[in-house]
């Protein structure tokens, strides 16, 4: 739930007059997202987002993340699109910070995840990967496996108050995960924060992805594994491998998966729980525990990593290696 | 900033079939308001409110707050009306709550109060109150004058945390006002949370009324009283008798004050000080410090109830006893 700044209704419409899009007819704060603030901005002209890039986002990324998504829209997939307004710009400040107005994307994230959605993710994913390959822009990922030692030593002494050896047992991990990633997998865009709030869907058909601000350049199959993690685990924390046979043999309809991709998942895998992992540790260990905002428990991450590190190899997610027909999605 | 609780899609969409309101395309939960959960919910045929009643509201009171919003809105006051499902029910259950779905008001709420915006809620408030003399229920005020007390107990003991002496302040306080409160003036239905958030404007020109859910039956100057603390102090404390006399004054171009209305302001003003000190210190106290809800300063209510317990007389809100003229507003 967040909305970190209130913008007045002065302030508003002067920044609305900047766009064609008609007058405000009403501004609602979202009580969704941890990042930014975004208000369901209501017009003569229609329903858009207001997002005011919070601090958590680096202002120097902005035009990576707008320029992308005009990318994507452009190469038709449902993702929103910031507007331009009659200067042509579609980033200014309002209330001292970088903000846009974004198109409205029609559906609901799904609170409880079943197989079909998980078919329909593993397409659109696909589809993302794709448009993405003709964005001529590149961004590091400021989470990626470089940046897991850094961040673990921050907490590094409070994470035994989670859960006692966790310590060691994240610092053994992360030997492994640092001398068993793979070196040359197939790159580009990924989306890199794909849960289920960030995809709206109309029934079971995926009407839109939202929530660019992790996106980078990365494995492609990174995203995936980041997806097995999000997607298909049960709330009771099994692993759900219909839901992964469906999510992977969708994608690869779209987008076939190389041998080395498909044989590197579980390691993927392991290092995406450990990325969520050490952010859920770092913001458990630094939020009151009576605070408002909902911590998310680091250890269902914990749990997570363990699945895959305990598995003897992709074929735990319900497929095996090689050309999938239409028939097993 | 709330949402208690979190709609799954499947739920929704069997709810929203009990209404002649088209198919859901979006739902977002609104980061306002602090009882309830409010979503915006947009279907084929417009934008709606879907609120579901969380334990802060008693459910046996719903009845009375649905009735009150569809009796002023038939008298043609701008206010949320409740919809009527298939069945011709207002109230129903969603997600082991009540709910109910209004309708959408266009307009914003002032995050920085003008004296127009004061002397168009003036007068907005005096024909809420002529309005709802023709409402056939009453519900007495859960947070009135006999409930102080109580209220104060539970706090006492800590009271001084906030500011030492506060505790020996209040307790002689609310002496005073249970000594001094008025016994006979006109009654009716008050908003009795009249704040800013809860009145939304286009321009100048009030749109609506929102969130009756502290609607009781009271003086109706008391609604003035609440007014006079919520919307005539500027941000540094000081009282702006400008916006006081155009509220009052413009109240009074649609109902007039008796003299005992007028004489009692500044004792009510004192009360409804009180009120809000009291709900205010007892958050705090029952808040954590580092929690992500604002923690609303009790102390702002301690100063303004200062100014009313200090001012000579009714006459220090810029208007005389008596009838005021149009050219006085």
């Amino acid at each position: 739930m967040a909305v970190y700044t209130e913008v007045s209704d002065e302030e508003l419409e002067a920044f609305v007059a900047e766009y064609d899009i008609g007058t405000v007819i009403g501004c609602k704060g979202i009580a969704e997202g941890v990042e930014n603030s975004n208000y369901l901005l209501q017009t003569s002209n229609g329903s858009f987002i207001l997002t005011l890039y919070e601090k958590r986002v680096d202002p120097d990324d902005l035009p990576f993340f707008i320029g992308l998504m005009e990318h994507l829209a452009s190469q038709g997939l449902a993702c929103p699109t910031p507007l331009h307004g009659r200067d042509g710009k579609t980033l200014r400040e309002l209330c001292g910070r970088p903000a846009a107005i974004i198109t409205f994307l029609q559906g609901l994230w799904p609170r409880r995840v079943t197989a079909r959605h998980c078919a329909a993710l593993g397409r659109a994913m696909a589809e993302l990967h794709l448009k993405g390959q003709s964005f001529p822009h590149s961004r590091p990922n400021s989470l990626g496996l470089g940046n897991w030692r850094p961040l673990f030593e921050l907490e590094a002494r409070r994470a035994d108050e989670v859960k006692p050896g966790l310590a060691e047992q994240l610092r053994g991990e992360l030997d492994w995960l640092e001398a068993h990633w793979p070196a040359d997998l197939p790159t580009g865009i990924i989306h890199a924060d794909l849960f289920p709030d960030n995809v709206f869907f109309m029934g079971d058909r995926v009407s839109g992805l939202i929530d660019f601000y992790f996106a980078c350049t990365d494995f492609l199959a990174y995203d995936i594994a980041i997806c097995l993690n999000a997607w298909c685990f049960e709330p009771d924390g099994a692993f759900n491998v219909t839901k992964a046979r469906l999510m992977l043999c969708n994608y690869q309809q779209v987008r076939p998966l190389t041998a080395d991709e498909f044989r590197s998942l579980p390691t993927l895998a392991r290092g995406a729980a450990m990325r969520f992992l050490l952010t859920r540790l770092y913001d458990w260990l630094n939020t009151p525990p009576g605070a408002f905002v909902k911590r998310k428990d680091p250890m269902e991450y914990e749990r997570k990593l363990r699945f895959h590190a305990e598995i003897g190899g992709p074929g735990a997610y319900g497929l095996e290696i090689g050309p999938v027909s239409a028939g097993d999605c």
